[in-house]
């Protein structure tokens, strides 16, 4: 069985679905060659667990990147070079994510920046600057059909961001949550429209809703399946999945 | 003829669509009693025609409002309500925003945050602190249906934030205008999910692609035609059209 991609990067990945697309990445079959699990702050005690993992596995590289800090995205992608020795990046992750449960009145103008700064800015800045690994990737590729394998941009977005759904799966307005994850599936739709003929893919995850720290012990789905269905659904992605908006067992959700 | 609504606010009313409307609102048949006209500077040479107009109709009160300025917001609310005299506000049209036309490779942090700053937590910062003023002309209805003469709330927002629809009409990513009025219009949804008890309708309406310093003078719509069309539209709004995305001509857009 060929590998998910030769080259993995995943943003947030100290914990919650991060930490598990890590786990599960590195005990598979034929595991990718280079795994960038990226976090905030892995020297510090929440990448504890990151870094366990990391010293028992030479294929995970712990690096630090602060999605909003396009000095620190800078850095990480400058390192993730080097360790690729000059080969490109296939798979690049944006699973970095903060949640809010602001109601109109609660709601603050610093929370909505927030959101948006970590929600869309992050993934745009990560993407900016990973841009010429993910086309030399594409570019080097043996086939030139789309694919994670030869080079694509997953984001992690939710349902919550389907518009059209809305009413129906709201418990609360939730304003900066649902409307910078609204926005990052616009951002995505223009990654898809502008990458396309670079041979770069660009898609949608929604998790389902997994009982991790964000998603709370309320949740129906466990982390492990989540990400299991996720790494299926990323196996089976092809051009006719760019720009497109799937939940994490490939049902398309939408707008 | 019963008007449109007895007081009407338009943010951002100096030029182009806002100042528009205000000079086809004021030369209604039955014009509102109450025409609120903010933007961000009325003193300057930027608030001279408005200004103009104005001093020609008692019903036009100039007021000075920055939707991203917490406290010009309030102070702006605190005035309106004053020259309400204990009646509430009918309408209140979201129409301030700013366009922005930045691909991947020239998108920067700031440029989408100052965008989802004016075009999304303006909205919102508008919306809570007129939010009073809405509640008590919905309460204070003769009529208990939705409409625009009891309480509405309209956001302008654009075709371009269309994402299902956004590969047919992209011409340029617009990375900031496109993410961030996708974020109005999930915003939008949420109003009309958490005000409709309160009888207070919300509604996006794409103006079209018209004739003003922002469409620029490519647009095939000019300013007169696209006001004139999102006035008959405001006029026929009920409960139907909670939450809709429409355009100039009525027609609901995909999200």
């Amino acid at each position: 069985m060929a590998p998910l991609a030769c080259s993995i990067l995943v943003t947030g990945s100290n914990r919650g679905i991060g930490l598990e697309l890590i786990q599960q990445l590195v005990e598979m079959a034929d595991p990718p060659e280079h795994i960038f699990a990226t976090c905030r702050a892995p020297a510090g005690p929440k990448g504890k667990t990151l870094n366990d993992l990391a010293s028992k596995h030479s294929n995970i590289h712990v690096i630090q990147l602060e999605v909003e800090d396009q000095s620190s995205v800078k850095a990480a992608a400058s390192m993730v070079g080097s360790l690729l020795h000059g080969k490109g990046l296939n798979l690049l992750i944006n699973n970095a994510g903060v949640n809010s449960y602001a109601t109109l009145e609660t709601v603050e103008q610093q929370e909505m920046l927030s959101a948006f700064n970590t929600n869309v800015v992050g993934p745009i800045l990560v993407v900016k600057a990973f841009l010429p690994l993910l086309k030399k990737a594409a570019q080097e590729s043996a086939t030139k059909e789309m694919s994670c394998q030869r080079a694509a941009i997953i984001n992690l977005t939710s349902k919550l961001a389907s518009i059209g759904r809305g009413f129906e799966v709201m418990k609360g307005p939730m304003y900066p949550y649902r409307a910078s994850k609204a926005a990052l599936n616009m951002v995505t739709a223009c990654f898809a429209l502008e990458l396309k003929e670079e041979g770069i893919l660009s898609t949608l995850i929604h998790p389902g809703w997994v009982k991790t720290d964000m998603g709370t012990e309320q949740a129906p789905v466990t982390v492990q399946d989540s990400v299991r269905g996720i790494l299926n659904v990323l196996a089976n992605l092809s051009a006719a999945s760019n720009g497109a908006f799937l939940d994490w067992e490939g049902n398309t959700l939408p707008w």
